[in-house]
Order: C-alpha cells, then structure tokens, then sequence
C-alpha cells in the first residue's frame, strides 16, 4: 500500500523493482500468481462487501450512475476474482516472437512483446476496475500503481490488500500492485509528471481529469475518454431486433461508458420503430429527448430535444433520438457528435453494413448488436484496463496485449550497412 | 505548401479532408500515386540537387555531421525516387481483417486496420526525409504535414513540390502531403497544440526539441529521441567480425541516430581486439575515448573517457569503449546509459546472445550485425518515419503500419449483453 510517509518517487522505483520482476517471472509463474490472487480475493469477499457497503454509506450524495458504478453487489463481488480468472486463462501475450521476412542484408528479422514498465491508472468510483487491472498488469509483465476515486477507498483497499496478499503467497513482489490511498490531486499531478518512472497513464474519467492530464501530462497518456454512443437502425432493419438492441444499449446498465446515449432512426422505419419502442423505454423510466420529426412519433411523455443532448454522456436513463434520412445523414451525425467510442447498426442490408463498419472512426464498431458488447469481456480479451478512445497504441478494450510494446530482434552473421 | 497567409487551421482542416479522400481511395490509387510521386521527383532530380547545393552553400556554419545529413549527393538523389517505390512495393498495411475467436455471445470479431489521419513531422536537415514520410503516409491511407529545419528549407521545397505534381498526375489531393515553409518556432508550438486537427506529431530531433515537446504537446506525440547505440563484444565473440560490425556501426554515417557511441568489451578479449581495432579507427579518424582498462591496451592517440561520455550521443567520429566483465556488467551499462534505440551483441554463444536480446530494453535488439542496420529499409519495412524510443504505439522503425490504428469490427445475429 502507498503510505505517505514514502514519497510517491521512492514508491514509483519499487513499483519497476517489482515490475522487472515480474518481467522475467516465466509465463507459468505469473498464471499461479493470478490464480493465487483469484483465491485470495475469494477469501477476503466478505471483507471487501463490508468495505462496499461502508464506501456506499457514506456517499449518500452521489448521483444514481455513480452509486451504480460504486456498488458491488454479490454478482459483482464474484466477478473480481473470475475477472482475474478469466485474464489468466487467456494466451500469454509475451510468448513466442512473429518472424518477419529477411532484410536485402540476410539478417533474420522478428517483434517480440515486451511488458511496458509501471503503468498507472487513475479510475472513479468502480472498484471491479481494481481487481482486472491488477490481474492484466501481472498477466502482461508489468507493475500497476493504482489511483481510485476517493468514494471507493474502503473498496479499493480492502481489493489491493487481497490482491497483495494473493501476491506474496505466490512468492510474487507485492509491489507489482500498489494503490494510492491519498486522496489529494496532487497525487495525479504527480504521477502525470513522472517522466521515467511512469511509462504509461490511464486515466478514466470525466471532462475534469482530461483537463488534469492536458495541463500535467508528462509521460504517454492513453485517455479513456467519454462515449457517446451511437445506434443507428437502418430502413433494413429487423425491427424486433432493433427495439431488443435499442433497449438494452440503453438500459441494461447506464451508467457506464458503452451505454446507448443516442438513437438514429431512418426515416421511412421511424413511426414503425417508434410506436414499440418508444413505449418500452417510457415503460423503464427512460427520459426520451427527440428531435421535432421523432417528438411527433412518439407517445406523450417524450420532450424535445435541445441542441447540446447531441453531444452529451448522459450516463443516466435518458436517450436522445433522432431521424435521419438514410446511412450518409447517420455517418455525418456519428462524425460530429460522436466520440470515437461505439456505434452499432442495425440492417438487414449487407452493403449498408459495410459501409457502417468501414467508415465509422470508432474503437469498436457493431452491426446487429449492442453497444454493450464493447468490452473486453465480451469480446474475449478477458477484462480491460480502459477503452481507448484515441488511436494511438491503442484504440477500443485495453486488454493485456495492449499493455506491451513490439521490439525487433535481429540475428545476423556479421552483417553491416553497405 | 502551406502559405503563410492561410491559417494553420485552415490548413490542418484541408490536410484533414485531403486524408478522408487517401483513406478512401483504393490501394491501388494510393500505389498509382506513389509511382506517380517517385516519377514527378526523378523528373525534377536537378531542380531538386540544384536547390540543395544551395542550402549546403548558406549553411556553412553547420557542423559536419549536419551537413552530411543536409547533403543530397547523386546516389542519395537517386535514393529519394527509389524510397517511394520500395514503400509502393510493400504490403497494404489497410488490407483485410484479422478475424478474433468469437465473444461469449457469439458476435464475430475482427480487427481492422485504419489510417490515423493527419500525421505532423518535425525534422531536422535530412531531406530525404520529406519523400519517405509523404511516401509512407501515403501508402497507409493518411495526409502528412511536414516542418522541416530551416537549412534543408530550398531542398524540402522543391521535393514536396515534385511529390504535389505527383500527387495532381495522379489526381490524388496535394492538400495530403503540405509542407510547412514558415520557419517560425511558433509553427511547431501550434502543431504541438492542435488537438483534434493532427493526429499525431513525430518530432525527430535534440534535447531542444524535446524540451519543447514536453512544454507543449496537447497531441499525441511518438519521440525519435537520441540514439546512444551500443555493441557489447562478448567473450565467445569472433573477433574478425567484433572489428568489422565495430567499425561499420561507428564510420559508416557517423551523424544518424543508429550509430555506435559506446563499445563495451568483455575484459578477456579486450586486449586481442583492441590491437586490432584500435589502429583501425584510428586511421580513420575516430577519436577514442576509453576507460583506463581500455585507454591501456590502445596505442598512444586515445584519450581517457570522462564520466558524461557513456551519457552522449556524440554524432560525430567520436567512440567512447569501456572493457567490462561479462555479460551482467554489459547489461547494466546499458540500462545505464542507452536510450532504448539500438544496442548489438556480437557473440558465438548463442545462450549468452539468447539473454541479451531477451534483456535489453531497446527498440531494436542485435545479434552479429550492425547498429547501423535497425533503419526501415534495411529491416525490410521500406522506410520509416523516425525511430521511436518509447514504447507506446511503435518501438523502433515507425513503417507504414504504425501509421494506423486497430479498429473491431464486430457481427452479432442481434446479441445483446446479459
């Protein structure tokens, strides 16, 4: 555990001390290391829910999707340690080296992964994110410091001591997993500025952490930024399939980031669409906000649309709707509004698909399904670190093959440049 | 060319949509329009040799190794054409999906690759630069916006124009590859900062550059940082070739980035290959600057290595040779000293070799062969858009596929998430 007493740069050098060795750890090591982290969150289950339920006590002032995002119910609570299960079992993303073809010298020429270093997250109120994180640094060779949000320190606590214990049963460095308990932003600050000791930030979060890292920001950041989130249901579309898409995109779980915030309809399927769906999200306490052509479609209940719901994370039971007249409108929608997160398209058509897939610029782009698939879960990658909402290294789930880099290996007889 | 009447604004937006229309034409047309680029600046090689005898007549103060890199002689005139066709010739880094084993659900996942969009270069004086990089965005479906140092800026000029008649006889947009002429610092500090108009910015350069990465990068940034390059002769090594990689890596361009600064030698063949190789670079002018061991076994002409040596990256026909004990002691210099560009072992012994290509944290890791061949085209990649010294996103030779992103794309029978 960081304690304050040790700076935060004495702790950030046992982190690569305890990162470089779990580095040269062998693949199977680190597997007994997860899984005796797996059996050590287990344990301690009981403690962490007390924990939970102290965090969600004392933040009776938080907005419904934050106590949702806080909450660990037994569901959730048995989902910490099958996420780190699930991220052992997956195919260790440092093995072997991809051979490329020989140079015009006749060096033999291959990548081969390599952990990152110490990677640093900086997350709000999910407690879950503690357990995969730890789970997908160790699986990938690095160290993780782990930053939470001040509403799940209980949580967060209660998980990093399990984990740590997990860790040393294993005869792991337990410094490979070391949660911030101070709270102050300094320490953000901090780390975002750790330039050498620091090789990756991830920071989750809102508007107000992405101002935080544009100002500190020292060392290679991968945001998790906002999602909006976009459906789009083409006059192609399976109807049924587009009410069952629409509404568990929006409701299933809302206050999360590929949670549904906008829904564009086609024109010529609009009053067809509507007449179903609109009633089966009144039904659920979904705040419909539409657009005039939308409003006039939809039962009473639903309100107009004000021009900033384009471009708003709702992260609540709300959904702003559009109708659009046909694929160019919706792509032109997605492109202005939207955040490079998730889109989905619901058709039959497989041209107007293709296109969708094509020329939508987002992490993750869906025909036929939710936009709650994009999730490294899901997608079977295990669990994530984030969803990468910029391109660069990573774009969508950051699962452990996210968390190396690709260095060459040459091998030659002697070769030299001519 | 960018005009300094028309705003960079303006500008980074028309780079934008000139890159929408790179990313949608067809592999095909993105290679037609290489050939086409390759052809219009073989046809204006004199114009193009012409204008950079004139910058190396207004730079007469530079220092050698920026001349040498400044200078465009006829075979590195002729290179220029042929950097572009070797990118032509390599594989579409945009084609086809790679198909993932499918989620849970069912849904079928894939990854597909996506051009970043806009890719800024600041470089210093190689011109050739400006035809590999326009070259290499090209060929991976992005627009390119280069700022060149202002001693290469007659050369930049007349090269970029031949690659916009190129890209007009192939009527491709000559918004997708823009030069930036104004040689105000500002232009990089506006670059530095255009969040959401530049995808990424590649700066290639010095500490000074660095420093003003660090102060103002808003975008993401991939270094090509210094280049401290090492070869460490083991004890197994065979001599004959430990003389020859030694002096390639050292003489051959001793001005670029993948050079040899510091020769460690393992102490029981330091003194063999020192009366070897000594008089060797002697001869050709290399002043050394060795450790007392070292400083003993070679003949009078060589100078005793002060402690900054390991740290510089001399760039010039400077080496720095330090006799070590064994391969331990070779690693911790290195992870000392190097900066993660390129470090070469030159050994018979394949486990001793197996361990320091396994250890060394550097983008591009050798074994019998010359620091000098960890370039794009020598790796066989084509060419490169600089050499990345972190590990986010690219490490080592930055080739057209590190110009894109990952995108997944994924096909559901109507999943939903459960």
């Amino acid at each position: 555990m960081y304690d304050a007493s040790v700076s935060l740069k004495e702790m950030l050098h046992e982190a690569r001390r305890a990162g470089r060795a779990i580095a040269k750890a062998t693949p199977g090591a680190r597997d007994r290391g997860l899984e005796a982290v797996a059996q050590a969150i287990d344990a301690a289950l009981p403690e962490i829910m007390a924990a939970n339920a102290e965090d969600l006590a004392a933040a009776s002032d938080l907005s419904p999707a934050l106590r949702d995002r806080l909450k660990l119910d037994d569901k959730r609570g048995r989902a910490l340690a099958e996420a780190v299960r699930a991220v052992r079992s997956q195919p260790d993303p440092l093995a072997g080296e991809v051979a490329l073809p020989d140079g015009p010298s006749g060096i033999h020429i291959a990548r081969r992964r390599v952990p990152l270093g110490v990677i640093a997250i900086v997350f709000e109120a999910r407690p879950n994110v503690t357990a995969e994180c730890a789970a997908l640094t160790l699986k990938s060779g690095n160290a993780v410091v782990l930053r939470g949000g001040k509403e799940a320190r209980r949580s967060n606590a209660a998980i990093a001591r399990a984990i740590r214990s997990g860790l040393r049963a294993a005869s792991l460095p337990e410094a490979a997993v070391t949660l911030i308990e101070d709270p102050a932003r300094e320490t953000v600050v901090d780390l975002l500025g750790a330039s050498g000791l620091v090789d990756l930030v991830i920071p989750r979060g809102g508007p107000g952490l992405m101002a935080l890292v544009d100002a500190h920001a020292r060392v290679p950041v991968i945001r998790h930024g906002q999602g909006i989130c976009h459906v789009f249901v083409d006059r192609s579309a399976d109807l049924a399939m587009a009410v069952e898409i629409a509404d568990n995109a929006k409701t299933h779980r809302p206050g999360v980031c590929n949670a549904l915030e906008t829904l564009l309809i086609d024109r010529p399927r609009a009053k067809e669409l509507l007449a179903v769906l609109g009633p089966v999200l009144l039904a659920k306490g979904v705040e419909l906000r539409a657009d005039p052509e939308a409003l006039a479609l939809l039962p009473p209940g639903a309100r107009p649309a004000v021009e900033g719901d384009w471009d708003t994370e709702f992260l609540a039971l709300v959904l702003a709707i559009r109708v659009v007249n046909g694929l160019d409108a919706a792509l032109e929608h997605i492109e202005a509004h939207g955040t490079h997160h998730t889109a989905a398209i619901v058709a039959t058509d497989p041209g107007v698909a293709r296109r969708f897939l094509e020329e939508v610029d987002a992490s993750c782009v869906l025909w036929n399904a939710s936009t709650r698939l994009n999730d490294g879960g899901e997608l079977g990658l295990g669990a994530e670190m984030g969803i990468s909402t910029s391109k660069l290294h990573a774009y969508g789930p950051m699962s452990a093959r996210e968390l190396t880099a690709e260095k060459l290996v040459v091998r030659g007889t002697g070769q030299v440049r001519r």
